[in-house]
């Protein structure tokens, strides 16, 4: 199931994608703004959506879409503006450009897929985008993925973006994936968005499934501060150049497609933990024996979240009581008596009795961990806009290539690993510390 | 219904209750750690425990007693270890504690309560509290709450204390009340408790679901940091010593008892978030217009835990988005038109809206909210051990007094207050900023 091979391009390494990223002038700071992503030819689409009660209109705009058709062409994406609590002006906004799009595009209504992410409560700077999709159109590109991922960011300090290939049949396919978010953000930039592109032949209603069930073992698996935003949106495209035969039911195929798109959301929902707000490490919580799978989401998910864990992990301090007091609160019943936890390689408790390790080497491993992460993804860190414009266009390629987080900057994860029981339950989910940067970050807009 | 009124004491307020608070050893600092709260009579008992599948050996002594009966004389507890995580000799050292406090007292099996609080994982230092059980009941006092009240706190900044007096029928009816907690907490001093005694005649399980609908409007709306710990709980004992008729079914009598003890249990709630580690001021979320009075419960305490918006109020920012971000993710539908938020007297939000406010006006009342709390209670900050351990008995209850966090320096909370829609659902829920000094608190137990 695992024989995938990472490969460039991001969102445009699928077959027949194009994508594109600007500075459409949406954000105060001149830095791009505006993405787009095509399919050459009409591709079976699929979403899911924040839950959250209070939500932008570009989220109901393509549930309602997504509820009409199972197909589309197009993904755009502004950042600087979330276009949420803007009321009816909202929804003026995200129909408008999402046709402008469709016109330049030479496509019809209701073709083009729209997303926004900035401070909640602004109307999108709309005169701005209608000039900039022209030139964003002319813009698009098989290697434009790179600058469609630059071009989503909000607060974050690395792009995310990730490409896939495996073999189904003879014949390669490829799946992509691009992201942004860091916590839900300075100053109000809310969101969590991810877009993936996918080359293999797909039915509507399988897709949609399989996304469903790849987001919750992935972005739902995240925690920064807890925090689900307004915009919330993963969006996935498949358009079948990739001339393998469609996939329609469930089979081997239809598992390795799914194993590979999973893979995709996982490493993305990886990068936007490890890229929490004043975030020094990434955390993965592993949890087993439970008594379904839902159980043990929800176990890991609430360690992965303790705000006591995370200043724990911050401070390097191996502090299983905190463990143990998350897990016991998660709101999933097993048997005390029953509890294992480890970090790394120590055991700190095993059937619910404390066990003695060695405190300075476990903390030193939670030292050790942020330091090989923190040196993987400084290399990686996004230089000042003014130096990304000033490149000309071979260097920015590269820059941007340098830019997104990469594999390395995740393989060195603080593991937290947790036993419940002997049930046939096991989730993971990851986050970050809890770090003084977080407070300032958040606490430091003043008005 | 709010005829009562503020009376000294504590939980040595109530007629027929003594108390005492000595130094038995339990804590390396030598601060006072054992507590004994005793009724002259039977009274009858109630409590509310930590639904956490990780308890400590007390809670489920606890829960076992009070199945068996609704009656007690007393409640033991201790203060440095929290006998969690202690397997089966956690329960033995439970039993003994209860057992030699019995025999202290003359008292038959089964009739004191035993509490602890303290690090994870660490039995009780049992000699050390064998010891000093002699010397704690010789010490029991009608004067003693406040002594009581000191002894059980561990990291908290003020003791947690009151008594409110009420007429039912022509006779005087008291309760008071004392706390600690103040987060769940360094080095995993883990624990809310909280003790309530009451001189009228209840039955039993009016008294019960009395305490259980009390702690779900206070302590269960109140929220540091999301951690629930392994030896929560609240214990309520009503001897009936004040002669009045026993109130044994719903009606005026009943009522007015209820709100009184609801009263005293959202006093302490409220002093327990304002003393949320690190914390500089206290936040109070009021919802209304939900479907149910769960329904604003759960919104009123998503918002009130929301990192996001405890960040905010430290950075003195009205920062709207985040309040109506945390409202929209609480779990229970709402309209998003409907959404109305205010802060203080700014209307942030109506019906779904943003409005214009005076932001810099806006952020200097939460400046002056948190610096007429801070300087309330900066009048009673706990002193030094030594300082205390070298005043002469009268002092030391003066001093024991100021201590106590007074009802000023809960009178000025931030106030967020939020409509949902026009359904008949309303709540409250407190919680506390956050700030560096919440992380540097729980992340520099440097093992």
């Amino acid at each position: 199931m695992t024989n995938w091979q990472v490969i460039a391009g991001g969102v445009t390494a699928p077959k027949g994608f194009r994508a594109a990223g600007i500075a459409a002038g949406l954000k105060p700071s001149g830095a791009p703004d505006l993405a787009l992503i095509v399919s050459d030819s009409e591709a079976i689409a699929a979403g899911v959506f924040t839950t959250s009660q209070v939500r932008a209109a570009c989220v109901d705009y393509c549930q309602e879409l997504l509820e009409e058709r199972s197909s589309a062409r197009a993904i755009l994406c502004n950042a600087g503006q979330a276009n949420a609590c803007t009321g009816e002006q909202g929804m003026i906004d995200a129909i408008s450009s999402a046709q402008a799009s469709e016109n330049a595009l030479g496509l019809p209504s209701k073709s083009v897929m729209i997303a926004s992410t900035g401070v909640i409560g602004q109307r999108i700077k709309i005169d701005a985008l209608l000039s900039g999709i022209p030139t964003l159109v002319n813009e698009l590109s098989s290697e434009g993925g790179g600058r469609a991922a630059r071009a989503i960011v909000t607060t974050d300090l690395v792009t995310k973006s990730i490409a896939l290939e495996t073999q189904i049949g003879d014949r390669p396919v490829r799946i992509g994936g691009i992201a942004k978010g860091s916590g839900m953000i300075h100053p109000n930039m809310a969101t969590m968005l991810a877009f993936v592109t996918c080359d293999a032949a797909v039915s509507g209603q399988l897709w949609q499934d399989m996304l469903r069930r790849a987001a919750a073992k992935s972005f739902n698996q995240i925690t920064v501060d807890g925090d689900t935003s307004t915009n919330d949106c993963l969006l996935a495209l498949a358009n079948g150049e990739s001339r393998t035969p469609a996939i329609t039911a469930p089979g081997p195929e239809a598992d390795t497609l799914e194993a590979m798109l999973t893979e995709v959301c996982i490493h993305l929902a990886k990068a936007i933990a490890r890229d929490g707000e004043g975030a020094t490490c990434l955390v993965e919580v592993g949890v087993s024996g439970a008594m379904s799978n839902r159980a043990a989401s929800q176990i890991a998910r609430t360690v992965a979240g303790s705000s006591l864990v995370k200043s724990a992990i911050f401070g390097r301090d191996p502090n299983w009581g905190r463990i143990a007091g998350a897990a016991g609160r998660a709101g999933t019943p097993f048997d005390q008596s029953e509890l294992s936890i480890s970090l790394g390689e120590f055991v700190l408790m095993r059937a619910g009795t404390p066990q003695a390790f060695d405190r300075s080497a476990a903390s030193a491993y939670l030292k050790q961990q942020s330091e090989r992460s923190s040196i993987a993804m400084s290399k990686t860190l996004l230089k000042s806009t003014q130096q990304a414009n000033d490149l000309v266009p071979e260097d920015e390629q590269a820059l941007l290539t340098r830019q997104s987080l990469d594999i390395e900057s995740l393989a060195h994860p603080v593991l937290i690993t947790i036993g419940v029981g002997d049930g046939p339950g096991s989730a993971k989910a990851w986050g970050c510390d809890l770090s003084y940067d977080y407070v300032k970050i958040n606490a430091e807009y003043t008005t």
